[in-house]
């Protein structure tokens, strides 16, 4: 029996990944009075009285919602609002696994921008963060730019940000492996899609300046007819010295690959072609752009993919359940920039130098301290930003 | 300590009354391999080939949601969506507890009749029934008759259906008690908002021909300029011989008074005109429309309240848990008519013949055995009425 069949006769048995049970004992009367009416009737006014302590009286401390539209779910493309649920479930799963998150899956049948921003806001009040999900590009960039304007409590579309906090993570130590400089590498990424730009975004807010981004079009420059809004928003950021052309020829003399795009479009001869102690980041799932053998046998350095079959593999469970754990920790209103890039150096910081190798750039994803350092790292960061509100 | 503080105290030392856990093992990388990618692929094309396995793949099969929009919380009225969230973690703690529900709790900030229709829809794809709560009158009606319409899964408004149903049961067991038939008493029901029309409603539903309906203008009769749509709907059915007049006017000769107004608004003096062995059920919250000893004094046979601390309590937690255990148990594409008067005689079958007396018309509310009964009555009807879908 292969995975998928195991999975789904493993999903049978489960009868969904998620529960919710009762922390109030209902057992006598008085139980009843208590958790119920009437006496429910005194935190109900103290909330009434002042918003904030509807943080304390009610689970919203601890309550993250997972939202999709089922646009995007996997690689699967859209699926629809109910058949991408085993996903969410499953998210939902890991947030309490790894971070004790408590976390609700919600799919909403709409695939309108706005209709979606408006039913995601009018149930807000009911959670402390909001994590976007599997919503296909670019309509996910504006559902998540709309909602942060207007909801108090932090929104993060993890495929964009998750991904790109990990990889963030693994490039900063993969720099160590190979005694290069992120200010100073030349970095091609390819598939600038939500994740894609998403990793360039996060990447520049690290400190990298030289990066060309490439999509099936080839390599993005300003005013080409070809780029969508968010493509021409990073057009005016990349590739300052207006390459055009292929990925072939973005990659030449290039540190390091990116890729977020399809299977096997990273070829041995292009790797070839990179500076000296090429890293490769071949991300696409489940077949990466190039097999990491092939990477390094072509003369890659350091190698990661998406796969748990491989070292070094980019796993944005490494990301969401610490951050949603430290943002609702510190009540913060967001999650900004300055707390993903937190986040990616305490991810850094969990392999020792003395343990750092070509094969061992990132922790075990299921290392369970990793949750609670990056928490840390994002509760600080929320309090240098201001957006801290305990 | 009263019980308000002491509620206000435990909700402080609870942090939420609900929690959302994991039923997948999540410890190694073949487990997330399952529970999440890639396995997770498998149950998501399943659900998309075939959506009614939505309800095997994922929790939907045994997942309320529990909504309100924070207007008629309690009797504390128009509090606000956050404020309204203790009541509904409340209620889902009582149908864990209960009846093995997943329910779960959400506010929606907004009061519009259809932004409130349309969240709902959009969102209910993830659960398997919606129980609506505290929204107020006579918007409640419209929320409930609109999302019914559009609905693929049970929706329920509890303020209305949960107490009519409770009491309904009681007024079963205290006619046995009295000796009179439900076809041919006379009964009086004061208070014409959501909870007294759905009674007046579900009481007709099982027989009763013989009811006038009062509010704060005095009866109801049709023609009148003072009616609602909901009352006006109402008056077509009841008050046959077009009685006018005050509450006392209406009582005279009357068999049962049913109160769900307000304070003491039923005197001794109003009892003594009615019919032989009276039956009083005075359900204002907290308190009723008059004590219970003092409806003793003045004859009434058969009392009940909505209080713990008197006989007889009304608590329609006697009736939730179980309809809805039994309506996902099988698939019930709604709540219908006869699952509700099903209910009714299921719960008053629980109180044996020879235990049933003027002070145990109704079994004890903290009683467990009274779900499971509930719900085999609910599915047979479900069954009978071709609503059931498994």
């Amino acid at each position: 029996m292969n995975i998928r069949e195991e999975s789904l006769q493993k999903h049978y048995e489960w009868g969904g990944k998620i529960e919710v049970i009762s922390r109030a004992p209902i057992n006598t009367r008085e139980d009843l009075s208590l958790a119920y009416t009437p006496g429910v009737a005194e935190p109900c006014l103290e909330i009434q009285k002042d918003y904030n302590k509807s943080y304390d009286l009610t689970r919203r401390h601890n309550l993250v919602a997972v939202i999709t539209d089922g646009t995007a779910v996997l690689g699967l493309g859209d699926i629809g609002p109910e058949a991408g649920m085993p996903v969410m479930e499953g998210k939902c799963a890991l947030f309490k696994e790894f971070a004790n998150v408590d976390a609700f899956p919600i799919c909403i049948r709409s695939k309108d921008v706005d209709e979606l921003v408006r039913t995601i806001y009018l149930i807000s009040g009911s959670f402390g963060g909001i994590n976007l999900e599997d919503i296909s590009a670019p309509r996910c960039f504006e559902v998540e730019r709309k909602l942060k304007e207007i909801c108090d409590i932090p929104v993060f579309h993890d495929d964009q940000h998750g991904t790109a906090i990990v990889v963030a993570a693994a490039f900063i130590n993969a720099l160590k492996v190979v005694g290069k400089e992120l200010s100073s590498v030349r970095a091609v990424l390819n598939g600038a899609g939500s994740a894609g730009i998403a990793i360039g975004k996060h990447l520049m807010n690290l400190g990298l300046k030289n990066l060309i981004m490439v999509d099936r079009f080839g390599i993005i420059d300003e005013g080409m007819e070809e780029l969508n809004p968010a493509q021409a928003e990073m057009a005016e950021l990349t590739n300052r010295e207006h390459k055009r052309g292929t990925l072939a020829d973005a990659l030449q003399g290039a540190d390091v690959f990116f890729g977020v795009s399809a299977p096997n479009v990273l070829t041995p001869e292009m790797i070839k072609t990179m500076a000296a102690d090429p890293i490769v980041f071949a991300m696409a799932n489940p077949t990466p752009e190039i097999m990491p053998d092939a990477a390094k046998a072509a003369g890659a350095r350091v190698v990661g993919t998406g796969r748990s079959d491989f070292p070094n593999q980019i796993n944005n469970v490494m990301a969401f359940p610490g951050i949603f754990r430290g943002a609702l920790d510190c009540r913060a209103s967001c999650i900004n920039e300055e707390m993903k890039v937190a986040t990616s150096y305490a991810l850094a910081s969990l392999v020792r130098e003395d343990e750092l190798n070509e094969e061992y750039i990132l922790p075990n994803a299921l290392d369970k301290r990793i949750a609670k350092v990056v928490a840390e790292a994002v509760i600080k960061a929320a309090h240098e930003t201001g957006v801290a509100r305990i």
